[in-house]
């Protein structure tokens, strides 16, 4: 039976700033939760048994078996699991010396939690370490964002910063960014380090960063040539870009 | 000023079933409704007269100028923006004849109504024309749909048919699909023409289906290699997935 007040208490993480205060970040769902365990200290774990008794050894400073009413009462989702479960929020700490030999993706006021989930998942499937915004992208640890990531918040360290100054530090790293009068990434020698800049899913890159973008780059549609007044999801287009990326280090002779 | 009857009207096409008996479906935001107006027949446009003004002669069976009041009343979104407008379903006919020469999307149960939207959004992007659905595929006109669709929805057509069916009509044309066990689509020569099967979001592509997959792919990860538990959203793998058709047909010597 879970009581009012921890019901109160997980709800209370949908809000940023009562994930700022607390430290905490919610999970929700029987992977999702499994998959995350063994890199974040839990707090609190709210389960059905069955849910339990899939899991090996549970580390969790509160660990509570409830019924699924309870879990129905305490969740976020539309359709509840399982499981519920209260993480701390850890202290990454971002080593710009590393930043060097690495591709780094750099997200310019990504307003959806859902497309920042998404970027976090295909980043960790890309083998991209480090994803750093700016302040006003949406927050790693909103809920949707967790549940969209599906797992890569355990791999991948998102940092928040001012892009303007980190860029500035960064003279000799490529930067690329896109724009509709880029260079087809087909056509462009795609680095296997540097910065991946990809901007708002309205407004794309802001001037004051866009003006410090070395490479631009275009996602060619189909057929080529074709004007169109469309575009592409922002996540969908950073996940064209890294394959490509990742193809031109591998693949291409 | 919206009568409680129209707001009750417009808010019931959230319902798949009032959609199915009504032959109507409903676009929001200034943008998109601008975007797909000249394409569907419009039944009703209810709009603020600031955002009339940025439009010409707008052709809609019923037009009223409202204010915001009764757009936040009558929309589905958060935000609501300036305009809703609702569209008949258009009559899409699927000439058969015509996949033999074109890429063709097949989706097999894709459940989220997000990731359908970006879907079509993609199609649109990469040219493919059409998207045939299993008819347990989230609906194309559902309002999350038509949303991430971003106009996308003017320019593929949709269509929902017994997949296994369809499959079987056609014994000379490339089936692909994507498996963990297949061969790297940087590897694999991939055709202008056949049909690319993408699964549902948890399950993959079902085993009636995956029979009749004969060419299987893999969207390799990074570092080549590297186990993972993970996987990619669909939406993001069907983009990877196209752009590398298009790339081949394209760019590739």
């Amino acid at each position: 039976m879970l009581g009012k007040n921890k019901i109160k208490f997980i709800r209370s993480l949908e809000n940023k700033k009562q994930r700022a205060e607390s430290g905490l970040f919610l999970a929700e769902g029987n992977k999702l939760v499994a998959d995350i365990l063994p890199f974040f200290e839990c707090e609190l774990l709210v389960a059905q048994s069955s849910w339990m008794a899939t899991q090996g050894d549970i580390k969790a400073k509160e660990l509570l078996a409830v019924d699924e009413e309870d879990i129905k009462k305490a969740s976020l989702l539309k359709t509840p699991q399982d499981v519920i479960a209260v993480f701390v929020q850890p202290a990454n700490h971002l080593d710009k010396e590393l930043l060097k030999n690495e591709l780094t993706l750099i997200l310019d006021g990504i307003q959806d939690p859902g497309n920042l989930g998404t970027i976090i998942r295909l980043a960790d499937w890309f083998g991209i370490k480090n994803l750093i915004c700016s302040p006003d992208t949406a927050d790693v640890y909103n809920p949707k964002t967790v549940q969209a990531s599906m797992g890569g918040i355990a791999h991948v360290k998102v940092f928040y910063e001012s892009l303007p100054d980190l860029l500035d530090e960064w003279q000799d790293i490529p930067v690329y960014g896109t724009f509709l009068d880029g260079k087809t990434i087909y056509q462009e020698k795609l680095a296997s380090t540097g910065f991946i800049v990809m901007g708002n899913e309205g407004k794309g890159i802001r001037p004051a960063l866009a003006k410090r973008i070395t490479n631009r780059l275009y996602i060619p549609n189909f057929p080529p040539g074709t004007e169109s007044t469309e575009s592409l999801n922002v996540a969908v287009a950073t996940a064209v870009i890294c394959a490509e990326f990742r193809r031109q280090q591998i693949y291409a002779v």
